[in-house]
């Protein structure tokens, strides 16, 4: 496995010059690098015996039929678009671990084919939203997107033409009935595993998610000439509850809120804030512990605003709920880890991924690799050859015991 | 006093017309309608038999010479510069109610004189530093100042000059021996004379500044990837440090701490804030009281970085101690508001004023007037007509018995 886990890595770094930008890691959906990765990924694909084709929504996929054949077929792959300014990681090495799975996979005289897809796009950075490639690949691509405008006004539409693609032929892209079930390698993206001290973990969910914001308003005041007591001080306020945000994520297990944004009005230095908008960001594997907990902040920002005589808004911009991944698949993938000599270890991911998508067409299960230092969407971001090698053995164990449950 | 009343309300509802902006209130220092204030001001000084002169700095300044005459004067005023889009009494009705005072001296034949200054500046907006015209007045106009530029390139000499002016004559300006002591009549700028119902109230000093910027410095990190025990949170930080800002002024009579400002980076929605700047502004009419609050607060600062393992980096940008009236000279004035039927009220000034720099001079006392809802440098800004009466019949009582004193 080390050879295979350090070839993992090498494809990775070398694809990560494949980019828009000189200097830097940058390559979003339908640009010209990604016709370089096409080109890269095919070459390996074709040299290891897959017949490879680009769907209509620019997947490149790849598929292996063992000789003696079995019609299901597992389905694995990440994707290859990234953010701006990016890490070498993120996504592709989801695909260039699939590569050497279907190596393992011969090696091991696997009865499945597998089918390795390569998706598009994932990050919805050019258009604004993701999962591009995925929602093809699981029949849900909504042909509304088309329409679509990135930031130099090219339609969805255009780009994919122009790339040498037919939109009108992306319904072909959503998987057929003999795709049995999804598998997805990705780094963590956080610092659970580093800090535990593990190489792999197992994912149970992908977190649903509750975005909003809230306005306190009290009134703009002069610093010097208000005394305490007559203020509606809106940033008092709004830390008293950033405060109270805080407390209630860390007494419940596995919640994420965050307060990541922060506007204060008039912000100068000598009057009392008028206004103070905030963001919450709240998270949780679980729909009924979010939603409480969401409706716990929302009334404790209540009691605070009532209390100071302030007056409270909120609006909401996003409601998700959590996408479990299959038990069935997420725990042979964790008595997979254990036969490979990993400590089993489950985690929700608390990032969104095309396996969130997938899982709403056919079985799936999904496996995360550390994240050093918990690094990601940035240049430093990084992964141990130990954990790539431990991520190829738990694969492979995956395959035989899904091997055996087929055959 | 009705009428005095009525008049001193009105002349500053005329003044206000007089303005750099159609449809707002903005006087800056030396702009073309200061020569229409002066003008006014100046036929209305020579026609109750004052002497009048504009001194070298911009100052309108009238004498009242009584027929029996004492050698030492009194010296009452305000200033009639205005912020941009002003209300109409800040600093003015100081001057319009002076102005009536020396008629009540006639009136009373107080063996007194009075010098009335309308000081040209006071609020700093156009050269970024305020009290020109109290500076020169006191002897303490530092002559590097007329080097100083506003936003369209010009000195303070040029600007002076253009105005007619004499910048090199300036030493002229200082007050001579004669001059007894300083008086101002100045609207509150806060709300603690409404909440107490009061018309009036003595002032017992200017309060001390002190100003600072702190930074905590944690770790930018993903709002669904990053588990609570694991964050360095900025935001979490700075709100935690901010509710025991507003908890130890609460709980420090007459102290007032401010977090006004506060810059969270990147300040996106999803992504914890790793480095988050506030201000820090604290007011106090002892000194002792201020610097014992900012060291607890600092401290607090550095025990809550130090236990969320963030780094606190605190710059400062001003530290002014408190400026205590004449203690005689505010008994006297407690003493009048009491003669003249008001309940005894006595309040530090939270705001800069002219008597700031003349208490560096001569015995200076300072005479608050309600402002309707604490409005102030603002369009709404107001005065009723009841505490605007009580005002001047505090100010015939002070200086009946300043003329006894001096008698």
């Amino acid at each position: 496995m080390k050879h295979r886990a350090q070839r993992a890595i090498a494809e990775c770094r070398l694809i990560a010059t494949m980019s828009e930008e000189s200097g830097r890691i940058t390559r979003r959906f339908l640009t010209a690098p990604m016709h370089q990765v096409h080109a890269h990924l095919r070459r390996r694909m074709e040299e290891i015996g897959m017949q490879v084709h680009v769907d209509a929504v620019g997947n490149l996929r790849g598929l292996w039929q063992p000789a003696a054949e079995s019609a299901k077929r597992l389905v694995v792959g990440s994707h290859i678009d990234t953010v701006p300014d990016a890490g070498a990681f993120d996504g592709i090495l989801g695909v260039t671990l699939a590569l050497e799975l279907v190596g393992i996979a011969q090696d091991i005289a696997s009865p499945l084919p597998i089918e390795v897809i390569a998706f598009s796009e994932e990050e919805g950075v050019r258009y604004g939203l993701p999962y591009f490639g995925s929602r093809a690949v699981a029949g849900r691509f909504d042909p509304t997107l088309l329409a679509l405008t990135d930031a130099d006004n090219i339609t969805v539409d255009s780009a994919l033409r122009h790339f040498g693609l037919h939109p009108d032929r992306i319904a072909d892209a959503a998987l057929d009935d003999n795709a049995m079930c999804f598998f997805e390698m990705h780094i963590e993206q956080g610092p659970q595993l580093e800090a535990e001290d593990l190489s792999v973990a197992a994912v149970t969910a992908i977190v649903g998610q509750t975005r909003l914001t809230l306005t306190f308003t009290g009134q703009a005041n002069h610093a010097g000439t208000a005394p305490m007591h007559l203020r509606r001080d809106a940033l008092a306020a709004a830390a008293e509850w950033i405060t109270a945000v805080e407390t209630v994520a860390q007494h419940s297990d596995g919640l994420a809120a965050t307060v990541g944004k922060i506007i204060a009005e008039p912000n100068v230095g000598n009057v009392v804030p008028g206004i103070v908008r905030v963001s919450l960001d709240v998270r949780h594997a679980r729909d009924s512990v979010r939603s409480a907990a969401v409706e716990q902040l929302l009334a404790t920002a209540h009691t605070i605003s009532s209390r100071r005589k302030l007056t409270l808004e909120c609006t909401g911009q996003l409601q998700q709920p959590a996408v479990p991944m299959d038990e069935r698949l997420t725990a042979f993938l964790d008595s997979s880890i254990q036969a490979a000599g990993y400590p089993s270890k489950a985690m929700p991911s608390g990032a969104g991924h095309d396996a969130i998508v997938l899982a709403g067409r056919l079985p799936t299960a999904m496996l995360f690799l550390r994240s050093p230092g918990g690094i990601s969407h940035h240049p430093a971001e990084d992964v141990r050859q130990q954990d790539v090698e431990a991520a190829l053995r738990v694969a492979r164990e995956f395959l035989l015991q899904l091997g055996r449950h087929v055959g």
